[in-house]
Formats: structure tokens, sequence, C-alpha cells
């Protein structure tokens, strides 16, 4: 618990000595708040989706990001460029499978997207997770997370099948690489009254990943500095116009001190 | 007069309850910021633009919204095939012909899509509600709206020649199924200064026609909330950045009975 | 130096009194934000890129915006058709070479739009903007930018090999027509932390190139007001999420005679 901690407070200063470059293949809804968003961290962010340059510009990247909000057939082939190139020159790729399962366009995208690209988390909400599992899977569905101890359980039996760390997101966060569940219980309830929290986050786990080799303390530190940066700007914003400009204030403003105080992890 | 009033309090209280999904096909520029708007004032935005998807993603929703600004011939190619699926299955929809008029491509793919449509509500402009008019229209151009009588008159002509309901926005707003006239005055004169204005008022009457069968009611409430959000708004901020911050703000705090106390709707 | 705050002062004016249609063809991360930031000045944004209307609307403009960050295939073509037509109709065309020498595919895109449409102004940071020269270029490369005197005969000769004036922005902004070179100094640490304020930056020239007929006087008048908006945001605002909203503010409140007090431009 206090090694996370404190590994998030390092890593906080490592994203703001490095400024580590992030390339994003997005969806258009949030490219404005997440590119705002690693500025305001300190991280160096990166939007670009050409096929003729995908591969180029990932190479000079620290971490990729895949997000299938507003999907279409292109944008998913350029995912999948990139992310085949991230994986051959080691750099970490997070993948945002957003909306899988709510059509087979998605979920079909996601799982071909899983299977060719090497991911190094996924973060998604319980019913994106959920959907990528296998047709065989022993993995029940939903009805599987009634507790926090079914979900724990659930989240690690995904991890191993899927071969990956993943990060599942909600009131309270679980991280798992298949063997041990981590939870992170940062965050604030307006956070899901702005267009693009989840997708942001994800870019806050991808400048941990750039400066973190372990995924699951990468994720850990960086959902709870996300997590933080909602509840300072809870304290100071009560509707979510202001609490989004809260927030990109906070991922500025957030000292790594006060996050190894302020970030609550712990062994799920 | 008192009966719209007393309605705008009840959908707005049914938006906050149901939270409906609403699917848009709109334009790069509001995007996120219409997304924003939406889950503020209580409903589930999604924005699903592939062909492989969008008749599976409306099938869900509780109303699509069409909106051509930043058009090309794909987008209008999905949004064509989500409005066939969603006119199929009695769900509402409602279009905005953003710049329709400006140029002919524009205009061209807005007769199109209403012509291929049912579309429920459309919300514009004087001047792109005028170019939607047939060739053999008797309806006079914008030379015929320089009295309210006039505009009102127009207004009526033309909702009975292209059948559907217009909400014709403006400094006033004019709602009319063809028969009836009402006009809407809530509104703030910074709401100009904001791009996406008239798009996120598209979208405040989607989530009012997915809680209200009525579409005349439905589209008189629904720009009443969204321009008694701006005369709040306006209250708290007197310059654009903090206006359309505060907008989102208004969208998530007015309550049903303050709505209720606030909208000014009357026969025009 | 006093003539140019006096002209800064007229153009704003202007652009307040003339409310002049600038047509952007741009990308998806900023695309909002610069709409916004037009409204804001004074002047009407268009955002449109199909190549079904890309010609028809710009011949209504009064300038023409291309940037190409997230830029594709379809994205440079509808730009180079309609730079051409402006070139053909006299509308002023600004070029934001945005990550152009990070790819070759941008450095290639760039490339041809210089050498198809008829440019009045580039504006980049300085990496950006030394990609552009020709392969055999005199011009030495980024080590040519020790010293503001070095970096102004740099630019000199690379506006002289552009055959076109060039606006390199960094802590102090360089504008040269390849004769004279201009350095404007205002401007805010903060504006590194928003994405997208080289773009806005751009926009800013735009409309003061619609409203004053010497692209050096424009450029440098529109960069000191824009750089004068970051001063007066920086006062209010201590972190990037307020700093980015009372940007909008400034642009939106700073008169003509604030600007003409203000600006610092003088010959570099």
């Amino acid at each position: 618990m206090e090694r996370l901690s404190e590994r998030a407070a390092r890593n906080l200063a490592a994203i703001r000595e490095k400024k580590p470059l992030i390339h994003n293949i997005t969806n258009y809804v949030v490219m404005n708040y997440t590119a705002n968003a690693l500025l305001a961290m300190g991280a160096s962010p990166v939007m670009a989706h050409a096929p003729g340059e995908v591969e180029e510009m990932v190479s000079f990247a620290s971490a990729l990001v895949l997000n299938i909000g507003t999907p279409d057939n292109n944008r998913i082939a350029s995912m999948i460029k990139a992310g085949k190139k991230a994986s051959e020159l080691g750099i970490p790729v997070i993948f945002d499978p957003v909306g899988a399962g709510a059509t087979s366009f998605r979920t079909d995208a996601a799982k071909k997207i899983i299977q060719d690209v090497s991911i190094r988390v996924i973060r998604g909400n319980p019913s994106e997770i959920l959907s990528l599992r296998h047709e065989n899977s022993n993995t029940k569905g939903v009805d599987s997370l009634h507790s926090v101890e079914e979900a724990a359980e659930t989240a690690k039996n995904l991890a191993g099948e899927l071969n990956t760390v993943l990060a599942i997101t909600g009131p309270d966060d679980l991280v798992t690489d298949g063997e041990n569940v981590i939870r992170v219980s940062n965050g604030h309830p307006l956070m899901a009254r702005v267009t693009g929290t989840g997708c942001t986050a994800t870019v806050s786990v991808a400048a941990f990943l750039s400066v973190d080799d372990d995924p699951v303390s990468a994720a850990a530190t960086g959902l709870a500095f996300f997590g933080m940066a909602g509840e300072v700007a809870g304290k100071k914003a009560s509707a979510p116009g202001s609490f989004m400009i809260e927030m990109l204030n906070a991922l500025y403003t957030i000292t790594p001190e006060e996050l190894e105080e302020g970030c609550a992890i712990c062994d799920a």
C-alpha cells in the first residue's frame, strides 16, 4: 500500500520531468479534452491517425493510446497498424474499448485489436471489459459483479484469459494482472457527468505507463492520480461545466507529495 | 401557456429520471459540447457514425440527432441509414440542417435526408429552414420574415409543405406543426458567441422528444429549457468562455420547478 | 512601432464591425476551440471540408485557414482544392503546418500545399517552419536559432526562399516577409499548456488578414492581440483549465484601445 503511494509520487514527478510524448488514436468527442489533460499533467500529446504516418509517429512516442469511441473501419485499421509497430518496438499500448458490447461492430473491432496488438493495459468499465471475453469463456456476465469480491474474482479470471492487465473503472477501480487485484478508491460522482472521463483516465494511465515498466503499478497510480484530480475538482465545483475545467486545473496543480498523501490504493 | 410550462417541468423531471440514450450523428465542432450538454441535463449521449453500427446503435436509443455541420458523403449516407432504421422503429428523429442554403452541397444533402427519413422535428435558423422549401414553393424567401407575424405565417406554411414540426430559433424561437405557432422567448445574446449553441438547442429538443410524444410541446419545452440555461449563465458570466461553462452548469442545476416558473412560451 | 500598435487597434475594430467569415479546414483536436476563439474576437467561423462544397464555401469567405494537424489524404486534397480556389479569387490563405518535420507524411503534405496554393502567411513554430525549407536550402537547421539575431536572419532567408510571409511563434514571435523582421513579445507561459494555442494564434492572424491587406502587419497585429489575450488570461488564472476559458473571455473583452496600449511589437 505505502509502496504504491510512493510509486505514484515518483511516477508523477517523472512525467513532469520527462514530458513523455503520448500518441493517441482516439475518438472525435474527447480528443480536445484528453490532449488538454495530458498537457496539464505534464505529458506531450500527439493525435495522428493517417495510415501514412502512424508507424513513424508512434516510433517517437513513449506510449500509444488506442480508443474506439466513434470508430470506423479506416480508424480501426490505423490503430492496428500503429499498435503492431508499437508492439515491435516495445512501446506500451493501452486500449480503451469504448462501447464494446453495445454493438457487434465495436465488440468485433475490440477483439480484433486485442488479437493483433500486444496490449499492456485495457481500461474500460465492467460491461465493456466483460464483452471482450472469449466465446467459450468461463467468466460469467454482468451478473458476476454483484459484490466487490465477485468482481475481483471475475476481473482476475478475465485478465488471465486475455493475457493482459485490466483496469476496470467505476465507483471503485480494480487493476489486475490475473494474479493480484488492486483497488483504487479515488474519484468523484461528477466525473460521470463529464463526457470522456473514462477516456481521460485512459490517457492518465498511458502517461504513467510511459514512466513505469510495471503495468499494474502504472495503471493503479495513473487511476489514483486521475481520481484524485476529480476529488480536488469536486471541492471547487458543484456542477459539470466548472468541474471539467477544475479537473484540468487539478491535473496541473497536484504535486507528487499531495498525490502520495491522497491516493487511495489497496489490495482488493 | 400554463399547460406548456407544466409540461416543461414534467419533461425535465422525466429526462432526469429515465436518462434516455440519445444517439448523435453530428459534426466534429460541437460533438464534445453537445455530449456534455446531454450529460449535464441528465440524458445519456452516444456518438456513432460507422455504417456498420448505426442501425444497431439507434435501435437502443430514445431519440436520434442528425446534424450536417462538417458534412461529407459518408457521413450523410450513415445519417440516412440510421434515420431510416429509426423511422422504422418509431424512434423520434430530429434534424439540424447546419449551413443548408450556404452551399448547394449542404442544401442537397439536407433535402435528401428529409426525403428519405421520417423526421419528427427540424431545428434551424430562419435561413437554413427557408433553404429547405420546395422549388415550386409558395413560401417567400428571407424577405418574408420582416415581422414576427410574417415569420409565423411563413413558418406555418413551410411546416405544412415539409410535413414536419419546425423549430426556428433566433432572438425569439418559433415552433409550428403547420397549424399552430408557439413562440419561445427564453435565451441570452451571448449564446450567439459560443459555437454550437444551435446544435445544442437541437440536442436539448432531442432529449425532450425522448420523453414527450407530442413534437410541438417537446420542441417548445426543450428550447425553453435551453434558453433558460442561457439566461442563468448570463447572470453569472459576461464573456463567452465563462458563459459556455455556465451554460453546462445551468443545464445541470435548473430544477423542474425553476423551469416551470422561468420558461417563456406563448402563442405566436 | 507606434504605427503597428495603431494598426492593431484599427484591425481589431474592423473585425468587430465586419464580422468576417473565416473558412477553416483544420484538425479535429482544436476545431471547437478555434471556432470559439473566432466568435469571441468578433469573426464568424465556418468549418467545411467536403470536396463537394469547399470551393463554394471559400468563395464567401474573407480568409481561409489550412491546418494539417490530424491530416489524412482526403483532408489534404480538400485543402488544396479550397486553397486553389481562394488563390484564384484573391482570398488570403494562412497555412499552419502542424507537425511538419515530425513525420515525412506531414512534411510532404505541407510542401505540396505550399507548392499548389498561393499562401499569404505561414504560421508555425521554429521546427515546423524549418522543415519546409527546400532540399538544397542554404538555411541551416534548428542549430541556426541559438540567438534572436540568428533566428531573425534564418527567418528572413526562409521567407525569401518560400516566397511568403512567415509568422514563427515561440516565447517571442518573429514575422518576416524576407526583408524586414518584426518581433512580437506578447504572450504567457500557460499558453504552452493548452492544446491548440498555436492553431488559435493562426486563426487570429486569419481574422486580421481578412481586414488588413498587408500580411506583415496583419500577422504581427494578430499575434500581438492573441498574445495579449494570454497575458490578460494569465492575470485571472493560474492553471490551464481556467486559463483556456479566460483566453476566450479576453478575446471578447479586450478593446482596440487596450490592444493599442498593450501590444508589444518592435523591429527585430
